[in-house]
């Protein structure tokens, strides 16, 4: 039966052949009464209160056993510090990834290397257990996500992290001592060349002192260009870069593409270089920042930048190259154009024509000329210079219009349509708006105050349109209550038709998303099992692995080492014999090869859990403090005598 | 238009009528054009592939915006070490709460006062920051969830959290060094007199050393009874006892309930004593504990015990009241009954008369009733002692049945109508069968190895059917692939009809729920906002709290206070000056009494992150040990000037 070859009364007489099976509670109706499971319809719209287009809503979300979505968005934890794997269009959440905080489920930063990455990203010797997770970024080739790795930052401590799509897992955490926060990050050039961090609240460049009396001459802000090895996966500090910058307050960035490929963009709050000081007589930072009428929006040619860099024309501070302002202006390649006052949105557009601002202060979005931008620079065509020298292009003659869009734009994102959706906060609606004529085609409400926005391949050079999520701060009465801490809701709108339609909301248990990206879900192609051995922290087979009939306890000059398999039901060897104080490493393979056959190793009294997908190997190292008897276990529920798969480490007094 | 009075041509009109309002998409059919959003019911069936069962089962789940939920579900995140809060039947996960595992985004155990209450489950001067949760149980009055409180477990270091329902927010953690690990707990007597922690793998009492060798002298397991105090939502370790138990693995136990009021039950496994020793020409521990064709049901009169317990007969171990094994005897509160083969679940029936055990290693569920053990052990009428002496009834004279269900039965949870549900793990299945007549009536198959079950209030003295969530260990194929390590799969199925029918695949995605609780959703009545000035640890008016215009700075002997308010946009003060090394108090106090208006504190560089609900105060301590420029600010999303809600703290150098 095709629907398109049906007329419409073949329809509805169809329709009504389903619906009465259904009322009749479908295959299983011979068992069925006439209660709860064989309610028809219509029955279950009133009963359940749903309108004509909740039905529709339900039936474009529900996705039933067995069958799988069509995008995956990740989406930002925010000051969870994890990562937020979901479906669309279902919006049931797939995975948590653990990347700046310890989460033992998986086993991150609870024994094995894992706590090695989380170690990486400590700060001046300080460990940080946590971060603010703002913006993700995939890795594009060719200006589309290539599926392949994640980025994330913190802002709080300024770091970014990449994460493995391969296993979802974390690999690396880099940080520079050279600013101390950050807001501008993560966002990737269109091969993936370098992932962007851009610093927030100034501060004295590499962490020292200085009071901040001496905000216009000591503080700055930085651009940090991590490059990137896509062959390795890695970050590699040594060949990343940064740009100096005044101490405004750098905001959010973009990289450009296609007809802007080259460039980056990025806006600035606080070109007033107010910062606060209430209880010393001054205005708080949120009306001090706000009283220019216009900010700047920042543009950096990074192709001349890398050139700079590898020239060598760079002072390196914290371990960084860093690219002076001066030498940036020197150079030509940064340049700054007034915006809207106190921007947050920076996006281009998907042929990379456009830089689209929204100004929270402000009703509209904005739309930047990178043509005329960069016509303008090249012909060294200024209206004057900021207090640091840094050229100022005409705001007018770089932009391509306006668009009135309703009070407090924030993000824009982009359909496959010409059409741009813009969130704005204090309406708090998404606004449907063409690109081409800069007129506003529908809002749609939301609850409550969105932030960000995000369409299916939205960041893309060429994206799907279909859904958008709008990923609102604040839930208020939304979801059954849970105390003074309430769930962000995403609402998930159905944008493919010329009206955009509500059809879903979810909360968000646990974590605070900025922003997310959505990309198809077959351009993510994890693997099932690792191969029996293989470390996830080096992605070889590890050398001290070990198979069945292997196994084995051996004293060295080190300590004790053990060489263990786990396989159901058991731990070989599931008796460790040690002494008070001695060090012991334990290392771990399970040689399991079937899908979801996971197990975990948890160590009484000494902290430990272990995550052991099918395959893996991990290292542990610990020291045994203390004599007494420990049982250790599996605490994956693995089989039928999982609970009988334990062991004993016994350490026996000095 | 009421559907009862409707004839069913009269329904079928209307439910044409209003499905082919839905095909022209509701009341935005003008701005809505042939594609997408505008798809009709049928077409959408199609499209997505969903059958007449699909969309009933979508109808019975979707739960539009705005709507809550009629049930909340309270799910261990097992090792995870976090509480997960589910709606349904939307099947919406609502929060996460933090209990043994530190978690940013509620700011637990990241700087403030939540901290201490991680600190309290340390043991034996170890710091652990995780935990492995298993069983979820909600205060009772009556024998009925009274919403006010609930308890979980950590198996791997044992220990108990109570949860307040007020707030969502631990408030409490105890542990006792008499055992080293645990399963069976948490339960509840039907006052909440007391919550029950059972001991797992056996362990010389009070955290001593022995060798392995001595397993069957040195070893023990036990039960402790946690006192809880209603009125102040605390355990009182001081009112708390514990009964000392032979060295088997002591498995899952519930409370005596109406006709079994005063008892507990608990399983054991491994009543052969094997613990292993692979390497040292000893079975695994799986096969060693397997040989046995009955285990030991134990059959514990707590009221009794209690009475012992308060005339003194008791011994001290570790801080612990430890009623021993011989006084137990002696006193007649202890019995064993042989048990199928390595049973795991163990639950009492909503009359009490009846507790069902499923050996997973069986084929039938034992129904033991409890009439008939009580009047046994009243007339002492043993048919044996096991080799601790305590005494052994008769099987076939202490049970009500049995029921033919399948191949490894695990638990077993009630409806209203005198049914009951038994998850089938090695044929992964729902078995619904007859406590009456002990048939079984239909089972329905569980997507991928079924461990426990749970249904709508169904642990209490009248459970309320409708709803039962199959937790399934694995998901395989069921949802898009993230890695090596996949969530695992809830799976809703409406018990409302006289069939069962699935309604619904949920992905967990951080976490390994072992067993719920689900609850009507009115019975929670957390509260919106603190009062201002409320901090949540001691839930009083703190001491240090501020109001705005009485925010200070001041220098004392122990360091420097900061007394702080914070209000959508600044903190005020906005910057702290100090010197290095000096010791920082920071008493904040949120004065926001908007429902919602959250904010965070981050600090750059301190580790620390808290999260201010409107009204609430926390207080922060830490050292400034490095000299330099921090900035601070607010991690929730408060409004439109959220990114200039920051300030700084400036560490001069010394």
């Amino acid at each position: 039966m095709k629907v398109q070859q049906m007329t419409r009364l073949e329809r509805i007489a169809a329709l009504v052949a389903f619906t009465t099976l259904a009322a009749c509670g479908g295959r299983n109706s011979e068992q069925n009464g006439g209660g709860g499971a064989g309610s028809d319809v219509l029955a279950l719209m009133q009963t359940r209160g749903l309108s004509e287009q909740d039905v529709t809503a339900a039936l474009k979300t529900y996705t039933p056993t067995g069958k799988h979505d069509e995008y995956y968005t990740f989406a930002s934890g925010g000051h969870g510090g994890n990562l937020i794997v979901i479906g669309v269009p279902s919006m049931r959440i797939l995975k948590y990834i653990g990347v700046f905080t310890p989460e033992p489920w998986q086993g991150f930063g609870y024994g094995d290397e894992s706590g090695d990455v989380l170690t990486q990203g400590n700060r001046d010797g300080l460990t940080i257990t946590w971060g603010d997770m703002h913006h993700p970024a995939f890795s594009e080739t060719g200006g589309e996500y290539d599926g392949k790795y994640i980025f994330v930052n913190d802002k709080c401590n300024p770091r970014v992290a990449v994460i493995n799509l391969s296993d979802f897992v974390t690999q690396q955490i880099v940080s520079s001592q050279l600013i101390a926060s950050e807001h501008g990050s993560t966002f990737v050039t269109p091969d993936t060349d370098y992932v962007i961090e851009t610093s927030q609240y100034p501060t004295p460049l590499g962490g020292v002192y200085a009071p901040i009396e001496q905000w216009n001459e000591k503080y700055r802000g930085a651009m940090i260009f991590w490059k990137f090895d896509k062959q390795k996966g890695r970050i590699v500090p040594a060949e990343s870069f940064a740009i100096e910058l005044p101490p405004y307050m750098q905001d959010l960035a973009d990289c450009g593409k296609k007809a802007s490929d080259g460039w980056v963009f990025c806006n600035s709050i606080d070109t007033e270089r107010a910062y606060g000081g209430i209880l010393e007589g001054k205005p708080p930072l949120e009306s001090g920042s706000s009283q220019n009428d216009m900010d700047y929006l920042h543009c950096i040619n990074w192709r001349q930048a890398e050139q700079v860099a590898k020239a060598g024309k760079t002072e390196t501070i914290a371990g960084m190259r860093v690219i002076r302002m001066q030498t940036a202006i020197d150079e030509g390649l940064l340049a700054f154009v007034p915006e809207p006052k106190s921007p947050h949105g920076c996006d281009v557009t998907p042929d990379g024509t456009g830089v689209v601002v929204g100004g929270k202060l402000d009703t509209h979005t904005t739309v930047f000329d990178v043509a005329k931008i960069a016509a303008q620079m090249k012909e060294k065509k200024y209206v004057g210079k900021d207090p640091y020298g840094v050229p100022i292009l005409d705001f007018k003659g770089s932009i391509f219009g306006q668009c009135e869009i309703g009070l407090g734009p924030l993000h824009t994102v982009f359909d496959d349509k010409g059409f741009a959706y813009t969130s704005v906060f204090i309406e708090t609606v998404v606004a449907k708006w063409s690109l081409k004529d800069l007129k506003t085609v529908q809002k749609i409400d939301t609850h409550y105050n969105i932030g960000h926005l995000v369409t299916a391949e939205g960041d893309t050079v060429s994206p799907d349109g279909k859904y958008l999520i709008a990923m609102n701060k604040w839930s208020i009465d939304r979801f059954s209550p849970v105390g003074p801490l309430l769930p962000q809701n995403f609402q998930l709108i159905d944008i493919s038709g010329d009206s955009m339609q509500l059809l879903y909301d979810m909360p968000l248990p646990l974590g605070e998303p900025h922003n997310a990206q959505m990309i198809k879900a077959d351009k993510i192609k994890p693997i099932d099992v690792y191969a029996i051995g293989h470390n996830p922290a080096t992605h070889e087979i590890d050398p001290n692995m070990t198979v069945a009939g292997k196994e084995r306890i051996e004293r060295k000059a080190d300590g004790v080492h053990v060489y263990m398999t786990a396989v159901r039901s058991h731990f070989t060897p599931d008796i460790v014999r040690v002494k008070e104080g001695d060090k012991v490493f334990l290392h771990v393979t399970s040689v399991e090869q079937a899908r979801d056959a996971t197990h975990g190793l948890a160590i009484g009294g000494q902290n430990i859990n272990v995550s052991l997908e099918p395959g893996k190997h991990c290292n542990i190292e610990f020291v045994a403090g203390k004599a007494g008897v420990f049982p250790f276990y599996c605490t994956e529920f693995c089989s039928a005598l999982h609970l009988e798969m334990a062991g004993y480490l016994l350490v026996e007094p000095k």
